[in-house]
C-alpha cells in the first residue's frame, strides 16, 4: 500500500509559491511518496509537476466528473462529483497535509485535517487565532525539504497511536 | 421556501457563548427565520433551543445515519452518513452563516462558506490571516441582535446579485 | 421531532404516475407526516404538491448549490452541492421510502434503501433479478393510501428493532 | 492519464463469481488498464488480487477513514469517509464499470453509472425491469475477457462523444 501525503493549495498563486509546491513535489517523489491533491491548477499542479519530474506517482480527488479537467501532471485522477465537499476526502487520504499559500478552499482543508488528527505542515499559509490567542496546531517549516521532513515524521508518529 | 440562516459552532463552548448561540436561535426565530445546523450539542444544540423558545423552525443537517442523535430541538434532522463532509451542506442551505466560538469543524464551515460566497458573521470566534496581513471577510457582530440583523441584510443582498 | 418518509421518482413521468405521486403526499400530510425528496420536478413536484395541498411539510434534498432549483412546493431546500450522491442523504433521511415510477436516480435510491435497511415500498417502479430469482425486498402497494399505510408501519417496525 | 475501468460487486460472492472477479482484475492488467474499486473485500479483494499478479496498478475508493481496511492488493487506498455515497466516486471515476455479481451496493453503483451515461458491463449481476419491459442498459458478458474487451470499447465510444 502506497503512503499518501496530500499537498493542499489554491489555483492561483504566487510565483514563488508555485516554486515552492514543486520542490515540495519533487522532494515527495524523491523519498517515494505518492501526493494526494485536489488535481487542478496552481499549487496543485506544481506540486505534480515537480513529483513527476522526479518520477513519482500522482493523485487528483477532482471536484467535477470529468477527469480531462486534472492537470497534465495527474496519474490518477478520481471524479467526485461532490464540488468541494471533495476537500474531505483529499486530506483524510494522507498521512499527513502540507499547505502552501491558500485559498479558502485550503483553508478548509487545513480545517477539516486538524479536525481528524491529520497533521498539518504549513508553508507561506494561513495562521488562525481565537479568543486572542494564537492557534500553534499548523506545524510551520521554513522550506520545501523541511516541509516534507517534517510531513513524513508526523504521518509516521501518527501511524504508530 | 423558506430562507434558512445556518448556526455553526463546536460540540462544546464556554457558558457565555452557549448564552450568544441561544439569543441567536431567539432572533432569528422571532423574525420568521428557520435555522439550520450540525444538529448536535454545544451551540447547535443552545441555538436550536433558542429558536423554539420562540416558537422556530429548526434543521439539523447530521454527519452520521441515526437521527436520535440529533438534538432535542432539531425539529427535521437529515442524516448525510457523510462525516464531516456534511458540513459543506450545512452552508450551502444558507443564506448566510453565523459562527459562534469554534472548533476546527466551525472553521472548516467558515472557510467553505466563504469560499463559495455565503457571508459569514462572527461572534466570538476564528481571526485569520496570511502573509501578515489579516484577512476581513468575517463580518463581525457586536451581540446575538447584531449578528442576526448582519446576517439578514447579507443574505439579502446577496439574493440581489 | 417529525418523521419523514421520501417520495422517490424520476423529474420526468406518466401522468399517471404523477397522479399517484400527488396522492401520496397528500396522505402523508393527512397523517402528520413530513415528506423528504429531491426537491426536483416530476414525482418530487407532484409528491410536494400534493402534501402542501393537505398543509403539510416538505423537504427537498438538492443535488447544486440554488435553493431556487427547488420545485415551487418545498418548504425547506438543501442544497448539498453533491450531484447524485445527494441519493443517500435523501434515503438515509428517511424512516421508509416510497418509490413512485423511477429513472435510475430512482433505483440508486432503492438500492441505497435496501443495503442500509430502509424498507422500500413500490408503486409501478423498478423489478430485481438476479441468478434468475427475483429479488422480493420491495414491498409492492396497490395504490397511494396503501403505499402510505405499508410506508408508515415499516418505518415503525423499523424503529422498535 | 491512466484510464480506469470500474469493478463493482459485493463484499461476499460464490467461488465462481470470485474467479471471474479475479480473472477481469488480470485482464484489465495484462492490457495495462488501472482498477478502480470500493477497496473492500469480496469481488474487489479478487478483482484487485488479479490485477496485482499480471502487474497492474489498483485504486480502492474507501467508505471509511482507515486506510488499513483496504484489501491487500489495493495500491492506492482513497478514504472518502462518506458511507456508501463512496459508490458514486467509483464509477465517476472510470470510463466503464464491470459488475460481477452483486448486493445492494453493487446495485447502486450500476443505478449511479447508468444514470451518468457511464456503461455497464454486466457478468452474473442483476437484471432490471420496469412497467413489464425488461431494462436492457447493461451490457451482458459471456466470460471476464469478454468483459473487458466490451468495456474497453464502450469506454472507448463514450470518450470519443
Amino acid at each position: 500500500m502506497t503512503s499518501l501525503i496530500a499537498v493542499v493549495g489554491g489555483n492561483e498563486a504566487s510565483p514563488e509559491n508555485l516554486r515552492l509546491a514543486e520542490e515540495v513535489g519533487r522532494e515527495l517523489a524523491r523519498r517515494g511518496v505518492a501526493l494526494v491533491c485536489g488535481g487542478l491548477g496552481g499549487i496543485m499542479e506544481a506540486a505534480c509537476r515537480g513529483a513527476k519530474e522526479a518520477g513519482g506517482t500522482t493523485v487528483g480527488i477532482l471536484p467535477g466528473s470529468d477527469p480531462s479537467a486534472a492537470n497534465p501532471y495527474v496519474d490518477i485522477p478520481i471524479c467526485t462529483g461532490m464540488g468541494y465537499a471533495r476537500n474531505v476526502v483529499v486530506v483524510k487520504s494522507a498521512g499527513a497535509v502540507i499547505a502552501v499559500d491558500g485559498a479558502y478552499g485550503t483553508l478548509s482543508e487545513i480545517a477539516h485535517a486538524l479536525g481528524e488528527d491529520v497533521p498539518v505542515i504549513g508553508l507561506n499559509t494561513w495562521s488562525l487565532a481565537i479568543d486572542g490567542r494564537q492557534d500553534q496546531s499548523i506545524i510551520r517549516a521554513e522550506n520545501a525539504v523541511d516541509a516534507v521532513e517534517k510531513a513524513l515524521e508526523a504521518a509516521q508518529r501518527r501511524k504508530k497511536r
